[in-house]
C-alpha cells in the first residue's frame, strides 16, 4: 500500500485480521466494459447521418485495424460503435460511443488511439457519402476521448457473518454494534456531508492499492466518485444489511484497472507490488483493490462508532511527531505513557518532549 | 508536482508558458470555511432537544477550549455549531452541523478533535437537562467526524486574453479554436461520460502538486467530484466564454489543504516542496493548485480539439519504453524517427528495438 497516512495501513490490516476467522472477504467482477467517444457536430437531416453511420461502421472498425490486432490476438478488442443523438442537450452534438475490451491493460491509450482513428475515418469517409447533401459531408470533429466513467466495469466485494460474531468490543454488544454501524452506513446513504467522508476512506484503501499497482488513481477516483452520484445524489458506495441474523456488508465500484501496459512494466517499486500480489490479472487486481476499499470502510465505521477514530489516529500522529523530534526509545517509552491520559495535540507533544528534554 | 504521468508535467509546462505572455493565471479564494458533524439519534420530542442543544451550546465551546486554545492565537477556531434535523430522511436522526477556520491547517486532526469532545460533552450533558423527560436523556451518538465536502471552501482561478492572441496553431484561426474549445467545454458541462474525464485531467494537476504538498488527496479527490455533481448531474468544473472579443476560461474548485501540520513538517520532500513554493499559507497553495488544475485542463483541451492527445502522449511513452529496454542515444534517435510516421503501440516499440538490435 502506497499512502501517506500511516492509519490507512493499520486500518486495513485490523480489518483483514478480523474477518480471517469470519469467512474472509468474496468478490465477485460483475462486468469489465471500457467506453470512449468521438464528440462530433453536424447540421442536417438525422436520417442521413444515421444512414452514413450504418455505411461507415464496418470502415471505422476496420481501419482501427493496425491498432486493435495485438488487443484481439489477447482476448479484446473493439465491442461496439454506437451513434448518440445528443441534440436534445446541445444543437447539432452527436456521439460515437464506442465499447471496449481491454482484457488485462487499463486500455486509455489503446481506446485512445482507436478513438482518433475512427474520427479520422469518420470525418474522411463523410466527404466521399453520397446520402450527403452539401455542407452536410462537412462532419465537424470535436475530440476523440476515453471516458474514465466505467459504470459496467464494475466489481463487488462482501463480507458476512453472523451478529454474535461481531464480537470484538469489550463493552458493547454485537447487537447494540450492528444496529450502530448499519445505521452509520445508511447515515451515509442519504447525507451527502457523511458520504463524501466515507467513500474518501474507502478511497484511502483503494488507491494505496492502485498507486502501489502503478495505475492512474485520478481516473479511478473520477470514475467511483461520479458513480457515487449517479443517482442525482452523491451517497455511499457501501451497503450493509442484517437478514435471519447474518450480517452482510458489501461495496460495487467501478474500477478499470491494468496490470500490463502503462507503468507496470516501468517502474521498478510497481514490478514489486504486482509481484507481492502473485501477478495477478487485471481482473484479480479489481478485486483485491476492492477489498481493500471495503476493510478499509468496516474499520472505519468500526472506530467511529464505538471509540471514535481520534484515539488510534493520534496515537499514530504522535509516533510521527516523535520521530520529527528525534526522539529516542527511553523518551518515546515516557511520553507515550504521559499521553495514554493526555489530549495529543501538536503543541502539546512539543511542549512535553521540551519539558522533558530540559530535566535531562 | 509528484505524478506518474510524465505527459501531465509536460501539459502544465506548456499551458504556463502560453499563458505566461497573455496575462498571466488570476486567482481568488471565495472561502474557507470548514466542515464537522456530530450524528446522533434522539427520540422526542424536538422542542425540547432545540431548547437542550440553546442551553449546552456554550458549553460546548468552553468543552473544547483546551483543543481550539492554539488554533485561536492563530485567528482560527470553531465558527458556529448548528442542530440539524434529518428526521426526514431517517426517523430519530439529527445533527450538531459545525463549521471551523483552520488557518493554514487542513485541520482534519483539530475539527476531529473537537468533534469527539463535542460528542461526549453533549451526551453527558443531556443526561443532567431537566427539560427532558425520560428516555428522552439518552442521545445516542452514532459517530463524529470532518467532512470533505467542503462546498464553501473554494477558490477561483482564471485566464482571459483577447480572441486573437490565441494563435498558437499554424492551421487554425483563432476564431475557429476558440468555437471548439468553448464546444469541448459545453459538452463537459452537460454529458456525464466527458465530464468525468474532463475533471480528470483537471485533477492530473491538482493531485501532482497536493501529493508534491504532503496533502491529502482522497480528501481533495472527494470533496471535488461532490461538488462536481451537487446540481444533480456530474458536470465539469471549468467553464469557457467569449464576450466582446475577450475569451475567458475559469474554474471554480473546493481546496480544503494545509501549508503546517499532518505531513508537511515531516517528510523531506514535502519540505522541499514547500520551500520551492516559497512557504506558502494555505490560501496561496488553494490558489496555486487551483492553477494547476486550470492549467493542466487548458493544455488538454488545446490538445483535443486540434492535433488529439495521443500525438504527444505516445512520443512521452515512446520515451518511457525506450528507457524500459535501456535504448541508448542512438537508438533513441533512430526508433524516434522512425516513429515519427509509424504508429507507436508497445510491440511495435519492442519489434522495432529488437529488429535493430538484431541488426547490429
Amino acid at each position: 500500500m502506497a499512502i501517506e497516512e500511516s492509519s490507512v495501513v493499520a486500518a486495513a490490516s485490523k480489518a483483514a485480521k478480523f474477518w480471517l476467522n469470519r469467512g474472509g472477504f468474496k468478490t465477485e467482477v460483475l462486468s469489465t466494459v471500457k467506453v470512449g467517444q468521438v464528440h462530433f457536430m453536424y447540421q442536417g437531416d438525422f436520417n442521413n447521418l444515421s444512414a452514413f453511420f450504418k455505411a461507415v461502421k464496418p470502415q471505422l472498425i476496420a481501419a482501427a485495424k493496425p491498432i486493435t490486432k495485438n488487443m484481439e490476438k489477447r482476448g479484446g478488442g473493439i465491442i461496439d460503435i454506437q451513434l448518440t443523438d445528443k441534440t436534445q442537450d446541445i444543437s447539432g452534438y452527436y456521439q460515437l460511443h464506442a465499447t471496449f475490451d481491454t482484457q488485462d491493460a487499463m486500455g486509455a491509450n489503446f481506446i485512445n488511439s482507436c478513438l482518433e482513428q475512427f474520427a479520422q475515418t469518420f470525418k474522411s469517409k463523410a466527404l466521399q457519402f453520397e446520402g450527403f447533401t452539401g455542407s452536410e459531408k462537412n462532419i465537424d470533429i470535436i475530440m476523440s476521448i476515453l471516458s474514465n466513467y466505467v459504470p459496467e466495469c464494475i466489481v463487488r466485494a462482501e463480507v458476512s457473518c453472523k451478529v454474535e460474531e461481531l464480537n470484538d468490543h469489550n463493552d458493547i454488544l454485537p447487537e447494540e454494534f450492528v444496529a450502530k454501524f448499519i445505521q452509520a452506513v445508511n447515515i451515509a446513504e442519504i447525507e451527502p456531508y457523511r458520504a463524501v467522508t466515507h467513500n474518501k476512506g474507502i478511497m484511502n484503501g483503494i488507491d494505496a492499492v492502485v498507486l502501489a499497482t502503478g495505475n492512474d488513481f485520478r481516473a479511478v477516483e473520477a470514475g467511483v466518485h461520479a458513480y457515487a452520484s449517479r443517482k442525482g445524489r452523491y451517497s455511499s458506495l457501501t451497503h450493509a444489511s442484517v437478514v435471519n441474523g447474518i450480517f452482510k456488508f458489501w461495496i460495487e465500484v467501478p474500477l478499470a484497472l491494468g496490470t500490463i501496459g502503462g507503468l507496470t512494466g516501468l517502474h521498478p517499486l510497481v514490478k514489486l507490488s504486482l509481484e507481492l500480489l502473485n501477478k495477478p490479472t487485471a481482473k484479480d487486481l479489481m478485486s483485491i483493490v476492492a477489498v481493500a476499499g471495503l476493510a478499509q470502510n468496516f474499520a472505519a465505521l468500526n472506530s467511529l462508532t464505538t471509540t471514535g477514530i481520534q484515539q488510534g489516529h493520534m496515537k499514530m500522529h504522535l509516533m510521527n511527531i516523535l520521530n520529527q523530534f528525534d526522539a529516542n526509545a527511553e523518551e518515546k517509552a515516557t511520553l507515550l505513557t504521559h499521553f495514554k491520559s493526555n489530549p495529543v495535540t501538536h503543541s502539546a507533544v512539543v511542549e512535553a518532549i521540551n519539558s522533558l528534554r530540559a530535566k535531562n
